[in-house]
């Protein structure tokens, strides 16, 4: 398939998934949601996007069950990876044979899952940097960024690549095509090991407190510079002066509290195996010495339990 | 000085200060207790103490402050490691040329504060195997355990720590004098380390917990691992299977709370820089890779702050 694809589904309509099916629906695509929580609210408000000052409205199609929905295209993963159980039962009514599966989770292994068990033909995968808040039902606001960089799982872009990143771009996303998804995957792992992890190992400081501190500050460069020896081992190549890039760039940050810390504090599920078990689990087969990154993620394993 | 010492001063009268002055006083020792808060309690009650089902009683000596205790023969030392600031105002007041220094306190580092002050051949140390709890003002129980082992800074052992160890044991504490007091004190944070750190550093699990989840295990064999390493880097071998054995005895310790995770469920000062934080830097200055206990160190400063 090299046109784009006319049927999408959105699973994981969080404040993610509907933002996005939201702009590609706004943009005239036929988008289903698969809704829980808002499913009332969206059939009959329909969805609501807070944007640079204005607010715009789709009607959305919103589901109940994925069964409802049928095979689609485009599959667009939106689901929180501690949710990624419930993919074996979300995924199979919505395939035809040439259904592609985009996930736009955190972290890593999501690609995978989806490739071994329903192919990796049809993977692909989206990094979203964006600033998003689901403020009601069917009520999304966003308060800045919205960048999707956009590739194929294990192979360079395809026709069919640039097809859905053009789907993006027209719906107003600032898409980029990426050459290898996996490496943005690393790269943004350099930022989220230290500063998601030690913000809840803290018991909850903000990156201008961590950073602020010398000896926490050590710990942030030290992480960074594991992760990158980790992605170095398994062939993606990140340059060791990214890890000064991202401490400086963090700096204008100010208070900033990481995603994963709102969710601790929220008592939501942390999303610690994509984010730190799964680099971990991979850099460390692959030989790589990561006592830091060992230690945060066991740390995190026990402080995000619900016991 | 070979005899024992006739007049001693015990500074730091928690239940650590107040059990072995009591047993020194029982025994008929002249020993002037420095109190704050119990003061009042035992100039009228004297000093009571539980232990093996039964409650004894020494009227004790208590001052109010160094001054009016003056010069003594020996300074039994039982301060919470954090208040070390406070000696260079409370030793001076104590000395005469041949006053004696015994820090009876935790961790690493407390001798040296003690020997580049006021000169290392005062010094003496100690280490408490003891359960005790201060129950109300002037009453301390005893659960169990007591044994002391006493040791000279930076030394064998001579005649003057036989003779000390000689009024412990006549008083009825158990104490054994050491050929190297620091190698004792590195043999004891290869317990301190990974079980007081990791159950702070983790919310609050109890020895069992800790061990029965195979990753956190893991991180504990780990920190003992690193602490073997950094005393042997510092002249203290321990074979490395001393970790084994410290895991396997700490198996039969249950759901045991170690006392820096009491000292922090309560609101109280926990004693990160000479149990983490010393041991860090001596180990990391020897040129010892401490990853772990340094991510450990940082992590438990932020997390033990009063902020």
């Amino acid at each position: 398939m090299s046109a784009a694809p006319k049927t999408i589904a959105i699973v994981g309509s969080g404040a993610l998934g509907s933002y996005y099916g939201a702009k590609l629906a706004r943009q005239g695509a036929d988008v289903r949601f698969l809704m829980r929580a808002d499913l009332e609210a969206v059939r009959r408000d329909g969805l609501k996007v807070r944007e640079k000052g204005e607010e715009w409205h789709v009607q959305g199609q919103a589901f109940g069950s994925v069964a409802e929905i049928g095979p689609v295209d485009l599959v667009v993963i939106g689901l929180k990876t501690t949710a990624n159980a419930d993919l074996e039962r979300l995924i199979p009514p919505l395939l035809h044979e040439k259904t592609l599966l985009l996930t736009l989770q955190n972290g890593l292994g999501n690609e995978e899952i989806l490739a071994q068990r329903w192919g990796a033909e049809r993977v692909l995968g989206g990094l979203c940097f964006v600033c998003l808040n689901r403020v009601a039902p069917g009520v999304i606001e966003h308060y800045g960024h919205g960048t999707l960089s956009l590739g194929e799982f294990g192979r360079a872009p395809m026709e069919r690549t640039q097809a859905i990143g053009a789907m993006f771009s027209n719906a107003g996303v600032e898409t980029q095509v990426v050459e290898n998804l996996i490496t943005e995957r690393w790269r943004k792992l350099v930022w989220n090991i230290p500063f998601n992890g030690l913000s809840i190992a803290t018991g909850g400081r903000t990156c201008d407190q961590l950073l602020a501190d010398e000896g926490v500050n050590a710990q942030v460069r030290a992480l960074m510079l594991e992760t990158i020896a980790a992605a170095g081992a398994l062939g993606h190549a990140i340059p060791q002066n990214f890890a000064d890039y991202q401490i400086e760039r963090t700096y204008s940050m100010g208070a900033y509290k990481p995603s994963s810390m709102i969710d601790w504090q929220l008592g939501r599920a942390v999303e610690v195996e994509s984010i730190w078990g799964e680099p971990w689990r991979q850099g460390n087969a692959a030989g790589v010495a990561l006592p830091r990154l060992e230690l945060l993620y066991r740390l995190l394993q026990q402080l995000t339990q619900r016991s």
